[in-house]
């Protein structure tokens, strides 16, 4: 029943084949479906499919550079001004979503963290014009699979706490 | 095909119907299955089922009240030493990843935020037991639904910004 969130992974290896509108609007329906604190929705997403753009991009983050191969990223940013409090999960659940839709579409992806580290906050912010006091949170390297791997749990007993700590 | 992220819907009214054992072990495989930076994996999960905890839980949050009918607890918790930067991101990704499994198998839950709120995150460490550094996240109110709410994306393009901002 839980299969669709154990076939989630993180994919890193694209084949050239565009991703369509359609299945764009789709992910970002599925982000907007996520839960946020107060119903806020802190959140504001950007489509990027040049690939200059993207190739620059693949720059800013020390493990950034699948993003030559992907023919899409959204990158997922949060508005402290709505939630100064809550942006942070809610656009993390948000993410998650985008990630759960991109596997069950047949599509691949992997989260590429941004915030809080200034020195990728700030070269994204500047490319992609991201005006104060907008964070981008998660760059997220979207394409078709040109690798497979197994549905899986990390389940791990030594993490759980039955009644209290 | 993302139906399933769209029947995701906060549910705060429940049945008595418990929660089964086999099933609060799928949503932790569900929840342990969410990507983490570096694959760090920064989580705990305190499970709690006792009705008198339950109860004395509803009281520390302005709008915790539904645990009082709820069979089932799960406080995800976030260990800042593992990761000090990205813990609240994974965490609220296994917390989604919690949420939408609880929805897949007809249960239903509502997420409760308690970080960064120190007079939330006090009272349920010291509940529960949660030594330092340990930070309870989010609490999930759980338990079989006697509500019903229809699918739904919040989908706004005013929050979608092609190419650049």
């Amino acid at each position: 029943m839980i299969e669709p969130i154990l076939a989630r992974r993180s994919i890193r290896v694209y084949t050239e084949e565009p991703v369509t509108e359609p299945e764009i609007t789709k992910l970002l329906e599925a982000g907007m479906a996520a839960p946020s604190a107060s119903n806020k929705k802190p959140w504001h997403f950007v489509v990027v499919t040049d690939r200059e753009t993207l190739d620059r991009l693949s720059e800013y983050g020390s493990h950034w550079q699948m993003l030559k191969e992907a023919p899409l990223s959204i990158v997922v940013c949060g508005d402290p001004s709505i939630s100064e409090k809550y942006w942070v999960q809610d656009c993390s659940a948000a993410t998650e979503n985008i990630l759960l839709a991109i596997s069950m579409m047949g599509l691949g992806a992997v989260w590429l963290g941004c915030h809080p580290r200034p020195e990728r906050v700030g070269p994204t912010k500047e490319l992609l014009g991201i005006p104060d006091p907008i964070e981008p949170l998660a760059v997220l390297s979207i394409g078709h699979p040109a690798e497979e791997k197994e549905a899986r749990t990390q389940y791990d007993e030594g993490r759980v706490h039955r009644g209290r700590w």
